[in-house]
């Protein structure tokens, strides 16, 4: 990479135009960096699954903090918070009527154990959340509820958000109703017989039943055995843990700005992973991809005026909605860095895996600034459009800041795949695309430059009626 | 099928040409035949996994025979005979050093369990078998044995050759240098985490040691951490077990021959499958295709001349080389109707899954026939070559058969994908290319239907000089 800029002129040329560095920068990641591939590797190689409150995390943690050192980052630090950490067991799950079959399952993370010897009951298929909702109170006295809706592909990732309520509500409208569990077809859109897992919600401090995804091919089984007219009798068994005294970590690192240091532009990704892949995807590469783009910008020959802080986020995974339901890296960073938020001009985040980057979306305020359409220069030949709308569901690391009043921007990443190994045992590096992998560096990179080497504000501008405040600064 | 055959006059037209028939058959095969698909549905569904001796297998006989003699087959009878079944416990693995990671395994067919407590040894790994059998005697002492060999993809198949040694023979290599077990890079294609288990060979009446495949991306993850300079250690555990006295089945139908019924064609494939996935690519894919294809030719108006067998073997998938090392259907056949044998015209194999038919093989006797000539013809509309090589590793089922004198056909499948979810939970009904099956069925019907009508012999003549015998009956 050095090498690569120097070859450009660089290093000869500080007053080079920020333009010209967004697109020098973009080159030398598309031309193959070497970082972002080698830290998804190493971090999924040596630690594996970093599931929140794991050994692996805090390994993870302390490698990741190590490392970054040694590229030069700086204020390099881990900060702690309490977890209760859950645990998968040992589990399983069989067809027993009308006949034996093994079911390929997962239990949704937060779930309770069954009892030691198991559960077993009759199975009531729902097509929809909404089917399952419309039950009798006391219908599903002694049965396991199965709500089978598919999830839909489509390349922003809209099926998820509208398949997932069913697994963070369906145990609570389950139990509520009478069931002694709650299945659920994975949500995602490949056809293996991996499940998929994901965090299912507290209810008062708890997730009321049993709760498990059953891979894509196992729900199809059970719909045909009862399109059969026959009567679905499952047992499950699982030991699912919680550990009350447990903790998780976010790992900070700054490439400290020349001018205006305070100055803060965010960029987020979790280091903890579910615990039956290796955490490749989802996010061993989302922490590649920043700190690789971080990386490429610490060493250009002049630092940005702003600070770039990279934000490796602990139990992103089993976030719970509300804290202290269940405590979290993006709860942690917002709380313990209140003071500073204000200052924190722009947050982005990346865990969508390693497709490729095809929009990228900036604040309203700034969508018609000269900086959108010099982004836009600079990542059209990359194949990245301008987004028609704002960012939206930036993510759950930086949630709690942007809730706080930090200014978003999102790269959106084709996610016409991502779902097919997402929060499955599949999730491992095999499945990373180098190329795309580089393409995500790229653009992160000319972004995150531009955005904080302008003295662009980010932030909505409070109606002119109402203050003298500079409207940029 | 009746109606579409009744619209082309051939009820009208009895004495249609026999390449009429073969034509008109491959034509309502292809417009879509319901008997494979909803074979194989209600096989793969009702019965699931239908290991060699489970009830599950014995259950599928049964529905079989039911289901073949409401179809109007003849002489629909279920031949027994005794097995040593294997049966697949609980079983897990973990990586415990340099972390603790789980690993995805499968229990190679016919491997003994581990201890109680399960087994954990260093891992010493080897490219290949031919490595491992250069290791020096006593060199694995207490460790485990692991081959890496990869599977190469190829539309014959012939990866599965060259890479199976390892796992028919990799466990008695292991354990006479000294290991305590032994674990093999999936015999399959694909990436995912799915292991792909098979039988591995008796030594002595036994398997010596703990064997188990891992999925490629587990066999990834230790060659790289055994590249980063790190011991790979890893704990085993399974409870397989053996039942002495369990026994198979095959299932046997004929549509009687009109002239010479004492003459046989034989259509084999197996109604057992591997324990994880359902079977319906391997091998219930085979059975639908070539009862669908007898079918077909029995609802014909007039039968041919010959009689077509089908027969849905059981124990194919635990066969071991040498009977009595483990009985299997192939065997039991052969033994039991030796003595009918030498009227045995022709035998064929489906069990490569439901990829398309790309090219046939006729007994090298008669490949410049005007039968071979006619086949070529009928076929060629649905995209079949001739073949440039004779029948060769026709099957297990069939092999006795064979092996005894039968001459053999060759229907080849596109073999590009099967081995991505062969011998693993991934065999299940979503993979069943319904098109591709009525591909199937049509190359089936029109060989089977040319060749069982006909009065040709294709078994080898003998030479010139040494007897009168006719040349063809």
């Amino acid at each position: 990479m050095l090498a690569s800029l120097a070859a450009t002129g660089l290093r000869a040329a500080p007053a080079t135009a920020p333009d010209t560095v967004a697109a020098q920068l973009r080159d030398a990641a598309m031309a193959g960096h070497d970082i972002a591939w080698s830290w998804v590797s190493e971090l999924s190689t040596r630690f594996g699954p970093r599931p929140a409150g794991s050994v692996n995390e805090q390994q993870a943690a302390a490698w990741a903090a190590t490392k970054l050192k040694s590229l030069g980052f700086e204020n390099v630090h881990i900060e702690s918070f309490p977890i209760t950490a859950w645990v998968r067991g040992s589990e399983s799950a069989q067809l027993t009527a009308p006949s034996t079959q093994p079911l390929v399952i997962a239990a949704l993370g937060e779930s309770p154990p069954t009892p030691g010897s198991g559960l077993e009951g009759d199975v009531v298929i729902f097509p929809t959340l909404t089917d399952l909702k419309a039950a009798a109170p006391g219908s599903l006295n002694g049965k396991i509820a199965l709500v089978t809706q598919r999830m839909v592909r489509a390349q922003d990732g809209a099926g998820y958000g509208a398949a997932v309520p069913a697994r963070t509500d369906g145990p609570k409208e389950a139990a509520q109703r009478g069931a002694i569990a709650f299945l659920l077809r994975s949500v995602g859109t490949d056809s293996h017989r991996l499940a998929h897992t994901g965090t299912t919600r507290y209810v008062d401090g708890g997730v009321p039943v049993p709760a498990f995804a059953l891979s894509a091919p196992d729900a199809d089984q059970i719909e045909r055995i009862a399109a059969l007219g026959q009567t679905v009798r499952v047992r499950l068994f699982s030991t699912a843990s919680y550990l009350p005294d447990a903790h998780s970590q976010n790992v900070i690192a700054d490439v400290r700005g020349r001018e205006r240091p305070q100055e803060v532009v965010l960029l987020g990704a979790h280091l903890d992973s579910w615990d039956q892949g290796t955490g490749a995807i989802d996010d061993g590469a989302g922490t590649a991809i920043i700190t690789a783009a971080a990386k490429l910008i610490r060493d250009l020959p002049h630092r940005p005026r702003r600070t770039v802080r990279v934000v490796l986020f602990g139990s992103e995974e089993i976030a719970q909605p509300t804290p202290p339901g269940g405590a979290f890296g993006g709860h942690s960073y917002a709380t313990n860095h209140q003071a500073e938020l204000a200052d924190h001009m722009l947050a982005g985040e990346s865990d969508f895996g390693t497709d490729r980057v095809y929009s990228f979306a900036l604040p309203a305020t700034v969508t018609q600034s000269e900086l959108a359409k010099t982004l836009l220069r600079i990542l059209t030949p990359i194949g990245v459009l301008a987004s028609e709308r704002a960012p939206e569901d930036v993510g759950t690391d930086i949630g709690p800041t942007v809730e706080a009043g930090v200014p978003a921007f999102q790269l959106s990443q084709d996610g016409m795949h991502y779902f097919d190994i997402h929060h499955t045992a599949d999730d491992t590096l095999d499945k990373v695309d180098r190329a795309a992998l580089d393409q995500n560096v790229a653009a992160w990179a000319a972004l995150i430059w531009l955005a904080a080497d302008s003295d662009v504000d980010f932030r909505p501008r409070p109606s002119p009626s109402a203050t003298g405040v500079p409207q940029s600064r």
